[in-house]
């Protein structure tokens, strides 16, 4: 680690370490010295142990590249060491394990209180620039500028402060460098299968998309009982990968003329039960939905994009099928995080299996290179020893 | 009533008698004489009493205008008296008051033999050309042409034929003039309500149209318990209405600058549980949708339309609503019809509301004309004496 402190005017200590700055849109991130302030009420400062690059990062970089988003630091799925908590924090203490969360949980809101929903009141409030998804608060500078917290968490980074509600504190035995996963797509694929598709027992599933969030999909699926999981994918070098996670059939909708929703029609008389879009294209969220069954199928998507609208026809939901979504698998992530923790460590869910390179947190644009390549399925930025 | 017999070819009985006849597309309909023959195996012949004109008949006529669906008799909310019955037929007998059903429930199928649908397999394969809505099958004939018969009914007709799994047997006190209502708009909104989106007790609901569909939308929402239902319509005259069935608050579009999902957001802290879009408008059915508050809210697709796609973004559905549809509010037909006319018996149904305007057969034009200037809710046509 190649932190160091100094004293802020307010007689706290900054911390002075390395982080991948993204600048401005569209181009690589750099490498530099930055300024995190001391956390301030109610605020976490965690060492980050590992993190990795998640579709959403290159989303904002390279697709949304919303010019009020810069210049940031990127990154949201990782797992780190509780550095120091400012006033009013009593959940954490300095060397707990955590991971931060993008999707807050106040258990103080009314969605927090519902148990329908992972929303909450307070990540809204963080989140309500349009097209920025960065909070208005920061703890971040450099060269004299802010750096935005890119949704809140900012792990591309040594160190980064989060708010205390955006903090899951988990068992000290976890291996960060595995359980980093939770913070993002694993969780993601995973709650949309047993949270928000409810997949049942003896069921036939279609996921779309086999990067980390699709796998992770399909072991939802599969945990949840389904009896036949069909993995979808234009690149035919992911099927291999998805059978470890319990994918039973593979289609490539290259190999096929006709639309991808007719030929999962035949080879299930008539539609899945449950269809899962792990892509963020919405044609393919609309092919997810067309591909269930009338009557009772549910499409989830849960891929993020906000540049385009998903269409079809309103005959499709007439049918009876059920288009919905959902963020971070429906998970709350603080009563959900530490649970999902224990069941890899009980080995009821798989990390291991989605880790297929190692890199540094200067390696960062490797891993961004090879994430557009389709080439890994997750890398590990291993930022600091544990 | 004008019907006369004569023998058909084959030695039974062909019904000569008044139908109203659409030749073609945007025309207006044509009172014929036309014969009905027989009905053959597991097929009914209907004696129709009352019938109304519905947005679908419209729809097929002036908006959809498929070539192919012309000559047709259209005509499919409508209740009758059994006058024969075809070999095989053992649930119905002459004399028997019913409802035809425009979506068969053969209760054989595995989408009849699961609780989740009113899907029917065998409607489907009567209704599979596309853009048609017609069975390949007809008993219709007029001056040497065959008639399509709408959706498998053809209720604009002193006599029509319908397959047996497409028939609700009904109470004999039933008033057929009333209870006419039932075989399509007053179960689908009612549906919709109680069965498709599940309208919670307390919950907070919205109702775009306040047409028939719509009105009886906001009786399954008052009858599910819901606290407070608000009926949206650009038309205020049909508020009056809507407060008899059990609206509590009214909102005019036109009256707002603002999109009237943001006003509708407003009105109700972040949105309502429930909103249910009985127009056939795509722009409706997006504005229904994010209407609903994130985390839970279900909006129901109820009117009919396949001419244009709906669409929305993809953080509609990612921040927890739900969009579903169903067709004749989710009733299985032979099985709920029968409960549906005994609740209406009850008082626990209205009915009586809905009917504003009384004619006859002869005068369906005239219907057609009210119901497009808004000026109606339900005009019954008497077609036969009970």
């Amino acid at each position: 680690c190649t932190a160091g402190y100094k004293e802020d005017p307010k007689g706290s200590l900054v911390i002075k370490c390395k982080a991948a700055v993204a600048w401005e849109p569209n181009k690589p991130l750099v490498i530099e010295e930055i300024e995190v302030a001391p956390p301030q009420a109610n605020e976490v400062r965690i060492k980050i142990v590992a993190t990795s690059v998640c579709h959403t990062d290159l989303y904002h970089l390279l697709e949304s590249m919303h010019p009020d988003g810069f210049p940031t630091v990127l990154g949201h799925e990782a797992a780190g060491i509780v550095e120091s908590v400012g006033p009013g924090v009593t959940e954490y203490q300095p060397g707990d394990k955590v991971i931060p969360l993008f999707i807050a949980q106040c258990r103080e809101c009314r969605f927090c209180k519902d148990q329908r929903t992972n929303q909450c009141e307070q990540a809204w409030r963080a989140t309500d620039r349009p097209g920025v998804m960065a909070p208005p608060e920061t703890r971040l500078t450099c060269k004299g500028k802010t750096l935005l917290q890119f949704v809140g968490t900012s792990t591309f980074s040594e160190y980064t402060v989060v708010n205390a509600m955006a903090v899951a504190k988990i068992d000290p035995a976890a291996p960060l460098d595995k359980v980093f996963l939770i913070g993002c797509g694993v969780s993601t694929g995973y709650g949309a299968a047993v949270n928000t598709a409810k997949v049942e027992p003896g069921s036939t599933c279609a996921v779309f998309g086999m990067g980390g969030v699709g796998l992770a999909a399909v072991m939802g699926c599969k945990n949840a009982g389904a009896k036949r999981i069909i993995a979808v994918d234009i690149n035919p070098d992911k099927f291999e990968k998805a059978k470890v996670f319990g994918a039973t059939d593979f289609v490539n909708p290259k190999d096929h003329d006709k639309p991808i929703s007719q030929v999962l029609a035949e080879m299930t008389s008539g539609g899945v039960d449950f269809s899962l879009e792990c892509t963020g294209k919405v044609e393919v969220m609309r092919s997810a939905l067309e591909s269930c069954i009338p009557g009772w199928g549910v499409s989830v998507v849960v891929g993020w994009t906000d540049l385009h609208d998903i269409s079809t026809r309103p005959g499709q939901l007439i049918a009876g099928r059920k288009w919905t979504g959902s963020a971070f698998g429906g998970f709350k992530g603080r009563d959900a995080v530490p649970g999902l923790v224990k069941a890899y460590l009980d080995k009821k869910v798989k990390l291991d299996e989605f880790i297929t390179h190692k890199l540094t947190l200067e390696q960062v644009n490797d891993a961004i290179e090879m994430m557009k390549s389709g080439k890994c399925i997750r890398t590990v930025l291993n930022v600091s020893p544990e």
